[in-house]
């Protein structure tokens, strides 16, 4: 817990500033994507200049210690983290703020929320650290509500029981991941689900949106790594029993892995851990054949060797963050172990490499430790992580850098990141009248397909930014499900990717959904609009 | 396909004929295990002699060319391949045949064969490979149904499509093992789903079930295979996008992974192959103490090796199967690949082994062939194999032997052990009045828990023995559901499992399948009695 205070229209606490230099910095790479001269940057908001919606609702005087009305946390949880979010925050449009933001201390808590919404006809949208970039966490815009509770889990922050035995661990599900790491630190255990939201998303959040973390490979998805779970519904609680696997059935703990909390809150997860890796080897492998490269990824993820990373970084992506000087790909290639050391893993993935063209540094490698190595990855990973701090200042400038994810059989690719890119680069020209970058690279891979993650950079109008954003990003999203690949490999659907989510889930399916629905949530307070529209 | 006809009364074709040679080997065994001097055979049961009830329903005309009634149709899916299935069967007793079996050759078959069930409440029992030991594929005994059709998917044994670059196959799901692999073989590719029953079982029945096969890590359950599926349910077909892996709210295709038949009807699945391995080492590590061997393969189970087998059979269970003498236990151990030599996995699985007392014959490693391993482990193996022929040859002599299989988190393991072994000692008193054995192996190791296998032989009443069995089998699941494993890790719910499953599921959950089952089979048609009852 902390007392600095989150800004409601960005990244970070509100004392967390991008320096002046960095913004320097950034400036001289978008002059040289987009090819604008100078940026001029509208002023972010402040909390005094904003009018804001009076609350709809009044708060019952049982519940008025877990509950506000105060304007701070209103305007903070009115959007999540996306380009639209941001953009509509920066320039002071907070439409549809939450009537009341509540910070349950207990489960029942949540039950006497979920009572109170459900007599009165309020939607009750569950809030975990607020970094959802697909309008996940948006009070919903819907007749049939009275009003929105925003029930914001933060409260929710602890490891309660650590088994270092079996290596998992009882947490809380409103967790942010530094808080959760810290209370791990001393068993020597670890998560490691290093997503890009890491510092400021919570372990329900993960759960509820499948988010997939560190590990390019095996344990990639917050599913692999969720052992049972406890969830707080209308109706009831649902508790799973803790199993290393269990053949009994359907799994019940996949009805809430996804279900973008229109099914319940998540209270409590058994989480499988890691050990924290004492053997490392990192290093950047260069390929001056992008296809060779993909035959390359390929052949590693069906080789067994399960490297920590593998992410292949085109070279226009490379060359703008520092990588490569635009003549080459770069694979940015790990191994980690807590067990043994991987040189023996990481000569094999190289022999593979060399097989297609790759070729390294051989200083670079070293399974000493991370530190020593590779100047390149270290330089991409350092914006990996950096990243979200810039979207305000991005979007203050007009600049829109946008994150469009899938995933994809191998035999596909090639095709799908084609017709993404023309598409996508078609859509910047048309919407914003001049070029934009639209660049690949692959976060997690599979034996059966890569996640290729696709980066856009457009200029455009300052005043109406959040639409010329949607209307790009609707082609983007477009052509990615027409060439096969998923809506989201893991940035979940939210409001936001329910064109694309309708078509690629069997309606039937969606009838169970909605039955689910009916049993846990008759009266369909939670996060409506999310999975399916309110009947 | 083939022309030979499957036993009605027991495992494998009517000429797999166990050899007196064989049996006399078992015997031996079981005179040791279970101090009976000699063994009384009672007879086969022959077609002839059984009286069947009449066909309580007629076949339409429309569905005559895709449904018998044949007698030794009906009698041959009456029973899975369970205890009591057999010893009933053996008596000659079959009280609830199916009234008509069907044989759908297209999906539009099966859609008038639920139409036609749906009109005139007729049950309707999907029948992949009829393996079940769990009672999975009997039909159900319910005052609700004016008969049953058992729907067996034979003819659905194609191998439609397959993706070489992805290592991903298109496959019917009526397929049985050995005919699936050899499908496959032209293309370099396996599914590796080598289980017990892999003969005789089928693609959809290992998914309908959640089957656990050749993998002790890693690509455990079948789960990990699916790519996706295609169901035919009454209410219309469920099919579900191919990808490597997604993020788009609940998986659909684990609604029906462990659907157990209530649900739909699988027709076919995308599956994730491997390409054969080229590289193994295998080898049996000797330990004098179970417990430090407990502890290496734990400490196997988090490093990271997944070795491809990982069984720690205890010193009585190796005994009477011919690889210990009795005074230490076996570790088989195996590590395979495509893609490189595996003696640097095996040398440092063996290291850790070694830290906890391990030993083992350095001749016996080798990475060149599987042929060379371990005599030990090979002899095992085959044992393994063999072990569903002997059923029936086994309970003619009133014989028992059931295996009674689980998962539980490694802190929980030591005390379930010894709570399972020690309950199903003294159940096996009870009900017999004479000692039996009670043996634990593990199939399968995860990094929170293993699989444990707990194998046991009691010597019971020939004319009774389905209801000894089911007083014994009673007492040691309670065992191990009492000490915190799970009723099933990869046998599947059927209707035997039942009692257990129904407080191991959350009892909302069973509310939320309840409600599926209403959207996918309105008119409750489908396998009625497994995973709840019909209302």
């Amino acid at each position: 817990m902390t007392d600095r205070r989150r800004k409601f229209y960005g990244w970070g606490y509100e004392d967390d500033a991008v320096t002046p230099a960095e913004i320097g910095e950034f400036e001289t790479a978008w002059t040289r994507l987009l090819g604008v001269e100078k940026f001029e940057a509208v002023p972010f908001p402040t909390l005094d200049k904003i009018a804001i919606r009076e609350p709809r609702i009044k708060v019952p005087g049982a519940l008025s210690s877990v509950c506000t009305t105060d304007k701070y946390d209103r305007l903070y949880h009115t959007y999540g983290a996306g380009t639209v979010d941001v953009a509509k925050a920066i320039r002071g449009e907070f439409r549809n703020p939450p009537d009341v933001v509540a910070y349950p201390q207990s489960e029942q808590d949540i039950v006497d929320l979920f009572d109170w919404c459900g007599t009165n006809s309020l939607a009750a949208v569950p809030y975990g650290g607020g970094t959802s970039v697909t309008g996940g966490v948006n009070p919903p815009d819907h007749d049939r509500y009275r009003g929105t509770v925003s029930i914001d889990m933060k409260h929710f922050d602890k490891v309660l029981e650590i088994d270092a035995t079996s290596q998992s661990a009882r947490i809380q599900a409103g967790v942010l991941g530094p808080h959760l790491e810290k209370q791990l630190k001393p068993s020597g255990l670890t998560m490691r689900f290093f997503l890009q939201a890491w510092e400021f998303s919570s372990l329900g959040g993960w759960i509820a949106t499948r988010a997939a973390g560190h590990f390019a490979t095996a344990y990639t998805q917050i599913d692999d790594h969720v052992q049972s779970l406890k969830v707080v519904t209308p109706s009831g609680n649902v508790e799973s029993k803790r199993f290393p696997v269990s053949g009994s059935g359907p799994n019940p703990d996949r009805l809430f892995l996804g279900s973008e909390g229109a099914l319940g809150i998540i209270t409590e997860a058994w989480i499988r851990l890691h050990k924290r890796p004492t053997h490392r080897a990192m290093t950047a492998v260069k390929f001056t054949d992008y296809d060779k490269a993909v035959e390359a990824v390929r052949v590693l993820s069906q080789s067994g060797l399960n490297p920590a990373n593998a992410r292949l970084i085109e070279r226009e992506e490379a060359e703008y963050t520092g990588s490569s000087d635009g003549t080459y790909d770069i694979l940015v290639l790990g191994f980690e172990s807590a067990d043994h050391p991987v040189d023996h893993w990481m000569a094999r993935a190289l022999e593979i490499c060399a097989g297609f063209g790759g070729k390294w540094e051989t200083e670079s490698l070293s399974s000493k430790s991370a530190e020593i190595a590779d100047a390149g990855a270290n330089s991409w990973r350092q914006k990996f992580l950096r990243g979200p701090y810039l979207r305000e200042y991005a979007i203050a400038r007009g600049v829109m850098r946008e994150t469009m994810e899938t995933a994809v059989t191998w035999e596909r690719f090639a095709a799908l990141r084609e017709h993404v890119k023309a598409e996508t680069h078609r859509a910047i020209r048309e919407v914003t009248g001049r070029p934009g970058s639209v660049t690949c690279r692959f976060t997690h891979i599979y034996p059966d397909g890569p996640a290729p993650y696709f980066t856009w950079f457009a200029y455009g109008d300052k005043s109406r930014l959040a639409e010329q954003f949607m209307a790009i990003k609707r082609i983007g999203e477009q052509a990615m499900v027409d060439a096969g690949g998923t809506v989201t490999h893991h940035h979940s659907l939210g409001r936001d990717h329910r064109p694309w989510y309708d078509k690629e889930r069997p309606e039937l399916f969606c009838t169970v959904l909605k039955s689910a629905k009916h049993a846990l949530d008759p009266r369909q307070i939670l996060n409506p609009g999310v999975l399916f529209d309110p009947s």
